[in-house]
């Protein structure tokens, strides 16, 4: 099929199943993808520099953006914004590639419905044991902040099937290739070929008549 | 992922589009897949071979079929019946192969309707200038069953949406290739792994209530 323009990927999924590791492989292994980065109220951690992990702005600017339509989907948690800046994703995307965007469920909703035609990937462990493990292994996390992430993962379990399709992390390598094949199958998606069923339909309305 | 029940997979498109070719080149390519043979009641061309183009069968049997369940769907052309063999494809898809059947869109939307999990596969040429040239180069057909022929796939077109995938037949090793892909990818939408869901939620809920 001939070069075209990129679709949007949300990838969510439970803190600790490894979303962060296949995203960064996806842009280091292939080329097509680019990296979308988030916009944030809240303050930089101490190893985190602006325009990397994300772009740290102050309230009054976020709200601005807001209003200006800057943003394709934003939440609110814990006081803070997060929201996705509108116009790197639409010029890497008119550019052929495929953006990907790590968002919770309420941010993935979000953008499902403004475009129907965004594809919703969830990553996770290959069972709960796994990701109570890893969360244990980062060994930066106080029991009650693990028991915390558990239990926000088991509310975030309810929400899978708004996902088009689920990547069980058990190997990164592994788990990056299987997502590098999801996206370019979705593309066969009668809804990501509009142009082209309109045309094969218009094409043989023309031939039946003898045009 | 551990060896787990098939999928099943259904394949229909224009008349000339190419879906023989690419389920013949699927089933001898791989192993993990298998090709269901469809019952008739219409006579065998002379060079139909029962059990390998159709079962051919009479009326009479086919409506016993049907009383008895012996079919996962049926439809009614011209007078003839054709239908799918529940058997073979429940046998085919507890060895663990991907069962491929080839119908219409009547009988593919019964199939979606009782095998929700059913994968629904749209084969087209590139355009409809090309459907015509293979139609055309068949040699074996007449200017009206060609122009019938174009009517037919324009009607049809207007179904494609209700499919998961299309495939464009540009290249047949190409397309069956992608085929392939799409087949194995669509195995990690949600609604295709109930069981791995439901399992890592019960987990995540006994892990947090510290069991």
């Amino acid at each position: 099929m001939t070069e075209r323009r990129g679709i949007l990927v949300v990838v969510s999924g439970f803190a600790g199943a490894g979303k962060g590791t296949i995203m960064k492989k996806l842009v280091s292994e292939y080329d097509r993808y680019a990296l979308s980065i988030s916009m944030t109220t809240r303050s930089p951690r101490p190893e985190e520099v602006d325009g990397r992990e994300y772009f740290f702005i102050s309230k009054e600017q976020f709200e601005q953006n807001i209003k200006d339509g800057l943003l394709i989907e934003h939440a609110l948690y814990c006081d803070n914004y997060y929201g996705t800046p509108r116009r790197y994703v639409e010029q890497q995307l008119d550019a052929g590639k495929d953006v990907i965007l790590e968002i919770e469920i309420q941010g993935a909703l979000q953008i499902k419905k403004r475009f129907p035609e965004a594809l919703l990937l969830f990553v996770t462990p290959p069972s709960a044991e796994e990701l109570q493990r890893r969360l244990i292994g980062r060994g930066t996390e106080t029991p009650e902040v693990i028991a915390k992430r558990m239990r926000r993962a088991g509310e975030e379990s309810e929400g899978i099937e708004q996902y088009d399709y689920i990547v069980i992390n058990d190997d990164a390598d592994r788990a990056t290739e299987e997502t590098h094949r999801i996206i370019q199958c979705a593309k066969n998606a009668p809804l990501r070929n509009n142009d082209f069923i309109n045309l094969i339909r218009n094409q043989l309305k023309a031939l039946a008549k003898g045009e």
